[in-house]
């Protein structure tokens, strides 16, 4: 190794609403030293995902809370660059949970080994990670998707979203997407090939929204509430499925929105047209991931599922990517990446946008 | 037949609120004459059901409205009088949904004949008709019991909530009521043989049902909305099932309850609890028919399942009787009777609480 610093990023103190970069703090330490049984890893790419505002937060959830002045956690890629445990060695890429830190010491326990010729390692994180998985067994196990039937899913430009869309499609959906602007709505279904995509921005977001739904809605992916759940509510289908994997709009809120209490107005129409609403998390379908890696993997090779990234260069600028995150900033699966690094084999992708024309699996090709 | 006059009970109006008995009327018209291919059946048993009060609306729901005129619509049970069909014969107990009046016309088709040896000829209206069908199917297939866990269900001395509890003893789970009264309390537990019964208009109720649920709640059958639902929300554990039949205390409701909105709550919990909210009603389990009469029929023949009916004698106290079992002022499967009826074999009950010790399966067994 080179470094002589592994840089972390800490959860400072927990934010009310919003995080601002104050909850954050860049600390310094030294690069730990494997012991027994244990390897050094070096972080490549550090994800930033919607659901780590949940972990800054002290509100029971599905899992504790991050600590004040703990790394802030989280889904990582990197290379062993010295080991003192069998079945790892210097160069070996990994899937670990090492967080917003540039540098780690982990067991073998838990952490995936890569292959960079099978496909860019950063897709560990997205599209073959827990955003893929989260897609996959929502839609699959919750969703039931069935021919003619009309999923809907927000956030579709995203790694859930646009994973969803996109299987929805094979399993013979229609599919429409929620995005924010027309760029993203563009991509949607130009590059990923939803039937249709709609601006959540618009004024007449509901309307659209309606006429991109000619037949009603017989599947919404919940990743986001807010108000694309109201315009969802009243095309739902009977029978309709809601798969809840993410709230991103209320994440940040504080107050209850304003108007009536809609809890007996949600209740009626769940006897009524006999919904079925079930939250998950993606480990409550850890027995289907082998079906995951090999369904979706062949899917991106056959260039079935395609995705994108949106890569933020340096762990400092983690936290401000993040903060953007949360108002739908990203466009693509939003990562942190080290500075360059010459051996790394993954395609790199800039956050100027320019998209990965997956598959690109060759072990021989390179990015820019 | 006896008769000249067939009474009925219209639709007169649609209600505002809570149903008046100026939304009913009551006709007199002669009694029909069975076609080719046609019987004519003499009801004896007319089933008040909390439903009912959702069809008297022009809301959309998953049936379509009684229109204003029309017969109200039921189940019933009955007996045929006159027959020009094959496999039906004078004297034959049928099952038909002929709703509030005394004679009708039909055809074979839905009609479930009837062994009066079997069982009382009124359970096919009750615990093994339409509600037990629902409480077992609506448990087995959303609510899935498994050993060691707490349901709570309301309205448990009725004839869904009553079921839905011993069933879910049987399948060894810790069964905790909710019913409004000390007397329906005391028969919840005393002779339905639920672990707990909690009154639902005691000042402290939500108290009162924590500290009957020490390990939480696993399954919600709603069938009443509410403050019980208020009540049993926070004390949901992950991973909970919320079948839902019924939202009795939401029906005559015009307006939203007072307070905020609390649907993002909802959701929030339905994502970090993972829970399953389902609504359904009863013929979505169709194929589960035969099980149920099969698995009902042996536990009350076993005594392992109880069931109480309150009966109101003669058509004309039924849209009374109605009304009632809005506000929960009945005690048991309510049922309006004909005027006595000689060669009726089931066991007759009055209104004044005799509770049949069933099985009452003997077919030389009569009651008062």
């Amino acid at each position: 190794m080179t470094d002589v610093v592994n840089r972390q990023i800490l959860l400072a103190s927990r934010p009310d609403g919003a995080p601002t970069p104050d909850n954050f703090s860049l600390v310094e330490r030294p690069v730990p030293e494997p012991g027994d049984g244990e390897f050094l890893c070096r972080i490549v790419y550090t994800s930033i995902d919607p659901y780590m505002r949940g972990r800054m937060s002290d509100a029971k959830s599905y899992t504790a809370p991050t600590a004040i002045g703990a790394v802030m956690g989280g889904g990582s890629v990197g290379q062993v660059v010295a080991s003192r445990v069998d079945g790892f060695a210097a160069g070996d890429f990994v899937l670990t949970y090492n967080g917003w830190q540039e540098y780690a010491v982990n067991r073998p326990k838990g952490v995936r080994k890569l292959d960079p010729a099978a496909a860019p390692i950063s897709t560990a994180l997205g599209v073959l990670g827990m955003p893929g998985m989260t897609a996959y067994a929502g839609l699959l196990e919750i969703g039931k998707p069935a021919d003619g039937e009309t999923l809907v899913v927000a956030a579709a430009s995203g790694p859930v979203g646009g994973t969803v869309g996109q299987i929805a499609k094979i399993k013979g959906c229609r599919a429409v997407g929620v995005a924010g602007g027309a760029e993203k709505c563009a991509f949607v279904t130009g590059e990923l090939g939803f039937d249709a995509c709609v601006d959540h921005r618009s004024a007449d977001f509901a309307e659209r929204l309606a006429a991109a739904c000619p037949d009603g809605i017989d599947i919404y992916f919940e990743n986001v509430s807010g108000h694309v759940f109201d315009a969802v509510f009243p095309l739902l289908n009977p029978f309709a499925r809601i798969p809840v994997c993410g709230l991103i709009a209320r994440y940040n809120a504080t107050e209850p929105p304003p108007g009536p209490d809609r809890l007996p107005m949600l209740f009626r129409d769940v006897l009524t047209k006999k919904l079925t609403i079930r939250g998950f998390i993606v480990t409550d379908f850890h027995a289907r991931q082998a079906d995951f890696l090999r369904d979706v993997g062949r899917w991106i090779g056959e260039g079935r599922i395609r995705y994108r990234e949106d890569i933020v260069e340096g762990l400092e600028n983690t936290p401000d990517a993040f903060i953007g995150l949360l108002g739908g900033g990203n466009f693509g699966q939003l990562l942190a990446r080290r500075d360059p690094w010459p051996t790394e084999p993954a395609v790199r992708r800039q956050r100027d946008g320019s998209f990965p024309r997956v598959p690109v699996l060759a072990p021989g090709l390179r990015g820019n």
